[in-house]
């Protein structure tokens, strides 16, 4: 049953969200018990903000943040409805939304490739709040965000 | 001068900065004077969010709030260094960045085509506040957002 | 009946909240039909946050904002409950609660009254969003702010 | 030298900013070398935002929050401006301050006794980026939060 939950969130995001393959993401491990979610994405031409300096848009870092920190917000929300049928979880989680974020940007986002990781820090029946640090493949820490998801 | 300067704000914008180029963002208006800064865009199918409700991914959201408070913030900057020759200008624009940024997500992002607008709150020698607010095209408000900018 | 409502609200803040009175916050207006909230309160030796400058300290400013965008919110749930009791309401009032806020100080806290309004811009069943400013008595915006609410 | 800046920071905190005498706050520890800085607090009366629960007022949270991160900032202030005389770090010290704020609420504010904890994410020549921590007397995380500063 938490495969098949895993496997909805997992299915929902990399294949029913346009936006998050423009970006090239790919889900690395999402954590039942914890909530703790870890994303992954490459540099690509597209997702420079500053072709002279060959960074990463603050934009892309922005959008990274807010998905990988809404999947703890999902994985919370399929926990909190784990005893409803898997078409009503699929729903909940289609319906659960960002309400609000806040974005630290820390240092340039130079790097081959960065690995989001994503915790929650308040989960309840109703809001989660997910705190969220972007790294690139040296282990330098981008950029750190929260944000405020409402679970569906 | 002014001319001068706002052509390579653009031009930085749209030339340099690929992702724009994804997003398929365009400049609709620089004030010298107020700072004010009007962006657009339209939607396509890679900028979806969730297709089964075909709205805009939050993602896309910030990125358009970031980049639309950042002309605010390099309209700022040149006037700043107005005295100075414009390739000290051009050095000083793309050296500014994004310190943080907050947004808050309204409604769902539903439309065609996008509108958003900045305004500087608070404008110093080092830093600068914008004010953001993202609508569609019925004039409905989607996000709305606070950034916080280094001046180069 | 809103009569009641929102002078319950009122004693609430003013009677309930000690750290309401070491601010001295007074209530100027409720609007039932928009959410409104306006407070206001007088400088004294205690809320100078930097006895140099004799300005506003940081945290009354945050604290000012914070109670203010809350009073939104709490009419905000009283118009969401209200075919119900008054104590029912009454005890909904006094659950809600904020999720998360944010604080831009945009020039120093110089003045000898200040004025705080907060308006809603985001209204749901069991979260709202208020944006709130403050101002002395020159009409000069100290401070703006962003807060989101969990509505009991 | 270290001792007498870190001395003055605490006089400057402790002495000159009054609405620290109301929150009763006492500074546990700064560390020139990370930036580190804790303060703490009893509970009182006075602080309390809800007398039916006996929690610490949101606004409170927030001045706390604001106060710690900004002994990180004033310590990273000082280490900026070393070389230069006690009365130069002094009136930069004076003249830094708090740009923004985002403070989330994680838990009633519970407790006897509270401990604040604040650490650099960022430290720049003109600006500093704090991370910031409220714990209870069990060390149950009450609050958390992200400021900037500038920097004199």
């Amino acid at each position: 049953m938490i495969e098949s939950v895993l496997s909805k969130i997992k299915e929902y995001y990399l294949e029913l969200l346009p936006f998050n393959k423009v970006l090239g993401i790919d889900i690395d491990r999402l954590d039942y018990e914890t909530g703790d979610a870890v994303t992954s994405f490459e540099m690509t031409k597209d997702l420079v903000g500053n072709s002279t300096m060959g960074i990463l848009h603050g934009g892309v870092t922005a959008s990274v943040i807010d998905l990988t920190g809404g999947l703890s917000a999902l994985i919370s929300c399929a926990k909190f409805h784990r005893k409803k049928p898997l078409e009503v979880i699929e729903k909940k989680i289609t319906s659960s939304a960002t309400i609000d974020m806040r974005v630290d940007y820390l240092r340039p986002g130079k790097g081959k490739s960065f690995i989001c990781k994503s915790r929650i820090i308040r989960a309840g029946s109703r809001i989660v709040v997910s705190k969220i640090d972007l790294y690139n493949e040296n282990q330098s820490r981008i950029a750190t965000g929260t944000a405020t998801y409402l679970i569906g």
